[in-house]
């Protein structure tokens, strides 16, 4: 799993930087995490592939976190799109745009699946390859965190190798299981000779616009990388908690409560033209820490 | 008078090219019309001082006219703007406006005055400086072009010859209306030492998106420079005419029936990489055809 960052910058796009969008990938497949002005943009310049993706997640309804989704969802149907596209939201964006869609008199080539957010934490979809739930952060207005986790796939084949030994089709799932093969005339072929360990599951923990808050750590315990914003320097502490937004060292704590093995910061303030100074308040609380870079991808 | 392109695509962006958005400036101030997705990034880009711009006008509601409207009107307030803004557009688009603003919590830090586009052809507003009307065009949803047309401020004093003649300020107005300076001993200092030749009064028509007619010839009859979509080039035209768009050879046609003095071209397809075909093929009917360019100023 890994996530790529398509804006990094907070509310007022600043110095080459763009609002929220990140995509997380698993097993090949993206999801999106909110979809600030530009993101349609920022995946096309980064190479991310709309094929790939199948699922939008929006945490809250400022502006610098969704107002690229109505040319996104747009464009995706002016190139002719055929798959279903599954979009968790704010309940009342998806009758805004279905407005949109009706003043332009336009029908989105591909099925729009609207999913309204729960007030609370909740499990919202889970697939074969990964399961993605919300929990509620601080924020000014109503806003969610998402935890996407990848699932395991169990041992990965050695493809040659069962070839080389004829092992039948229909036995790869229980290879993938652990399972020995057993012949006919009783041979064993170990498990170990015909497949390699499989990727390990994994959590990533978006915790969205939020202040500095315990509130939340139960539902990202444990997670391999945390993303959590850092609006502000901590001699601002107090300006980030007047508008709900955190600081390098507030985003550490959460970190190390949460016993994370990472942290990725972003969401910078425009009044910020150097990031690397909250890499380095993060680091005297949580040296494992991240500052994330728009385009660039994390392995989770 | 001048235009400067801010972006010069149709719906899909590609090839680097922005979604409509051009910035008509009249004696310094800033007149935007339509506003694409990305169109405050692009005006940061291009220089264009958000302190100058108090009037905003919208074409129709098809996304890659409006989309990045909600976002320049977000950032403009988290600026701490405080003149008013004047938006001229679609009835529909104000509710909407608001309701984002409801949802993020946010109170505009100026006045946003929403005026909504009439039917029909009518003067929208008049300032010392310049007037603005729009005119209906043909277009698959309702669609307005708008006339922007300078004022004549006059002849142009010249600042030094006026003190060396010791001209009392009171007496400037009536230079600029031409008049002579006479003296209390009765001597006359002719009106041409003091001044040169004033700016011509022009006019700038924006036909927005539209196929092709001589429809609204009338309202752009004689302007100095048109503005004239070409989304796609003349082995299209069915195509261009089934999705009530032009070709380079129909915005020529409207430039030469309007007897303008020059035709700018713009709105290209998203499958066109190279533009200088549609110059091409527009000049074979009227010569003086430009590319619209982003970031290009060009002079109405």
């Amino acid at each position: 799993m890994r996530v790529t960052i398509l804006g990094n910058n907070s509310a007022l796009p600043a110095f080459g930087r763009n609002p929220t969008a990140q995509v997380v990938s698993v097993y090949g497949e993206h999801i999106l995490i909110d979809c600030g002005e530009g993101t349609q943009v920022q995946m096309q310049k980064h190479g991310v592939k709309w094929s790939k993706l199948n699922y939008i997640f929006i945490s809250h309804l400022h502006g610098d976190h969704y107002f690229g989704l109505p040319g996104l969802i747009n464009s995706m149907s002016l190139l002719g799109r055929q798959a279903d596209l599954h979009l968790y939201a704010p309940a009342p964006l998806m009758p805004m745009l279905q407005q949109m869609l009706d003043w332009a008199d336009t029908v989105l080539t591909y099925k729009l699946h609207f999913h309204p957010l729960p007030d609370g934490a909740e499990l919202l979809v889970e697939t074969d390859n990964f399961k993605v739930s919300c929990f509620p952060v601080e924020h000014r207005i109503t806003c969610h965190g998402f935890l996407v986790e990848s699932k395991t796939r169990g041992r990965k084949l050695l493809p040659a190798q069962c070839r080389d030994y004829e092992i039948p089709r229909y036995y790869y799932d229980k290879l993938k299981q652990g399972e020995d093969y057993i012949r006919k005339d009783g041979t064993v072929i170990p498990n170990d000779w015909l497949t390699t360990e499989g990727p390990d599951a994994k959590k990533y923990a978006f915790c969205a616009d939020t202040l500095f808050t315990d509130s939340f750590i139960q539902y990202i315990q444990g997670a391999d990388t945390i993303y959590h914003e850092t609006t502000y320097l901590h001699n601002d502490v107090e300006k980030a908690k007047a508008r709900y937004h955190s600081t390098p060292v507030q985003a550490a704590e959460v970190a190390k409560m949460a016993n994370a093995k990472q942290l990725l910061i972003g969401h910078f303030s425009s009044k910020y033209r150097e990031l690397a100074p909250f890499r380095e308040e993060a680091m005297t609380v949580f040296p494992n820490t991240l500052v994330a870079i728009e385009g660039n991808s994390y392995d989770v």
